[in-house]
């Protein structure tokens, strides 16, 4: 039974995670809320108040201010907050500095995105083996319990992959994880997480087809797809945290990751990119100053924290798996509905956020039960998926299934 | 007779200037070349001498370098180049700079765009008036020549209102002064002067319109025009310099400007504005940094002067003007052709350059001659425009008129 919660970042996530750490402080005791700024934990705190989600008022609520880069700094507010789950919903630079501290201090390591360089964009490929998997056997040496990538995507839907692969299939041919937000949030444009990362993924498209690393083109091949509920929805096949991890994991030909754009979004994206915008490399001002463009444009686009009061319209992610049951041909759609509004109503957040942020809650929970607490370094589908999406029902994240969906007809893709 | 010249500023414009100088050094004596960055100066010589452009040998042509927002510094500058006319085709916020050490120096000042404040967009009009103007007195008192805004639009189509005034009408009705760039950069986007000057243009329309001054929306309100030679070009109703100076000093009901944009340019310009990112007003960065995102902006698009080798196409500046003479109603379009890529030949400059940099060269010579050294301040419109539009007729920019053009068909226009 292992207790007391140490959040680390205090953007958009992580105001999600800290609701749902306190609506579930019975199980999982003290919760700290640790950023650079602690003025936006205290916010956070606020928040959770306003909501009266302190399950057990007994136990303590509180911020502190660090410097998650800093090795030292992170292990010593572990060590002060007693905390023995780490839930990093920090930048994705800082994952590396935080896992480093949780194993020198023996807790439980968790994120929801994998490690960036801030010099370095979409590297080859798998992800995963540049910084986390490096560390994979220091974890089990220390008998530290990891788990990379527990949000929604990655995630959940890798926890989907692992049921299909236990309960739907005997083979899996492709699985198509589609993401599409049908809501809308009113402003001209803006992102609906950190921008900075958000752009970052859209430079080159990493996809495994037929059980090799395949090269695309970004925003280059769209499907249409008729989701269940949002409708009918474009999608364009997409580089992916989830991706690199699948692609060892799970038994299937094919992994591919599609994400919804609308034709304005990838206008304005195109005229940014096109102009220099989403570059972060420094570019020289004439006045002497050096900046990367997009810091400046992170700078002028709405907070997205800051869309949630007013966005409306649903979320759907979900997994089209295509593969053989007992000799015969199988398809399933396995999903969630969320709903921007009612996510704001529950913990004042949007449905983008919230996906992502219950998921590492529902872990904690499993962790602190014991279920999860595996004493090493893992991705999600290589734990047992059905704790998880159970909790998870309970929580606010229902999973579907349909038989037979609408078929996802991706066209053949090539290499570049 | 007045001689040497001292060019401030070394960008397009600079450059085409300075070698309109060298080709007419004869008479202009030296020319020296005065910038904040003196390479930007040496690089312009280099392409007069490759060209071979300096028609008298004997004559020096040479750079400086000069902060020209410190008058002490110009007049100095003025002093030690022994310089009697000063052609300002800097940065538009060092007019005022520049003209004071004009004054002090009792030496010839001209410039092409009129005077702004950084910190201020789009004055309440007539713009002349909030900065030049008040040094009108002065400029008659010392005996100094000024001629504001002699570039092509201000200038050249300032010289055709006064032509037509005085040649083609005995009442004016509308003058519809058209700008249009039918050329092709080959990039995916880029301003053909200053950015920052460029964009601060765009924020407000002031325009002319029965005697009175009418606010407009950016953009707002487009008209086909079927003109020579780049055939039909859609153009929309934008504020501009000349309408301050004219509606002064010519005798018309409405004066208005209207500017070529293609659609490609509008959804990028409307993107970029939309986004914030032509805001001159400075923003906070995360990291600490205060930036203006136009000056971002600025730095990211291509530079003007680099646009120039692979231009290709014309642009097209002309007055539709409305009247009668001989009680008869008269319509006449009056503008000039200029081909990028034979100016580039020429000079190694783009049309844009070249249209505004030729208009202040042959002022000088008129200047220089004793035509036009009226030892006052004045806007081009008050000059005799015929040796002015016969020498630029053999200085590369020939006026042509059509009597009954196709009819330029505004649309009623009302104030905001």
């Amino acid at each position: 039974m292992k207790k007391n919660v140490l959040i680390v970042g205090a953007g958009g996530v992580g105001h999600v995670v800290a609701h749902k750490c306190a609506m579930n402080n019975d199980v999982l005791g003290d919760i700290c809320i640790a950023s650079r700024t602690q003025q936006k934990c205290d916010a956070i705190i606020e928040s959770v108040l306003r909501k009266n989600h302190l399950k057990d008022t007994t136990k303590k609520l509180y911020s502190r201010s660090v410097d998650a880069m800093d090795i030292p700094s992170v292990i010593q507010l572990i060590k002060d907050t007693k905390s023995e789950i780490v839930i990093n919903v920090g930048q994705a630079y800082v994952n590396m500095t935080v896992l480093e501290a949780c194993i020198e201090t023996g807790v439980v390591y968790m994120d929801t995105a994998i490690h960036e360089d801030p010099d370095k964009v979409c590297e080859n490929p798998p992800w995963y083996a540049n910084y986390e998997w490096k560390r994979k056997e220091r974890c089990a040496e220390k008998g530290v319990t990891a788990i990379l990538g527990i949000g929604f995507d990655p995630g959940v839907v890798n926890a989907w992959c692992a049921l299909a692969q236990k309960d739907y299939f005997d083979t899996i041919d492709t699985i198509d994880i589609l993401d599409v937000n049908a809501g809308s949030h009113g402003k001209f444009f803006a992102t609906n997480f950190d921008p900075e990362i958000n752009f970052r993924e859209f430079r080159k498209v990493w996809t495994w087809i037929d059980r090799k690393w395949v090269l695309q083109k970004v925003h280059a091949i769209k499907v249409d797809y008729d989701f269940p509920v949002v409708g009918n929805c474009p999608v364009y096949l997409t580089g992916h945290d989830e991706l690199h991890s699948l692609s060892k994991n799970i038994d299937a030909n094919s992994i591919r990751f599609w994400m919804g754009f609308g034709e304005h979004y990838l206008n304005v994206f195109s005229v940014l990119t096109n102009i220099g915008m989403t570059s972060e490399k420094p570019l020289k001002i004439a006045e002497g100053v050096e900046i990367a463009p997009l810091k400046v444009l992170k700078a002028l686009l709405p907070d997205p924290a800051s869309l949630a009061p007013n966005y409306i319209g649903k979320t759907c992610i979900g997994n089209f798996i295509k593969g053989t049951k007992d000799n015969k041909p199988r398809e399933i759609f396995i999903y969630n509905i969320c709903d921007h509004a009612e996510c704001y109503h529950e913990v004042e957040s949007q449905a983008i956020s919230y996906t992502a942020g219950v998921p590492p809650v529902a872990a904690a929970i499993l962790i602190a039960r014991g279920d999860w607490d595996v004493k090493h370094m893992v991705n999600v589908e290589e734990l047992d998926p059905k704790p998880f999406i159970e909790l998870l029902d309970n929580m606010g994240l229902p999973t579907e299934v349909i038989e037979k969906p609408a078929t996802f007809a991706a066209p053949v893709i090539e290499s570049l």
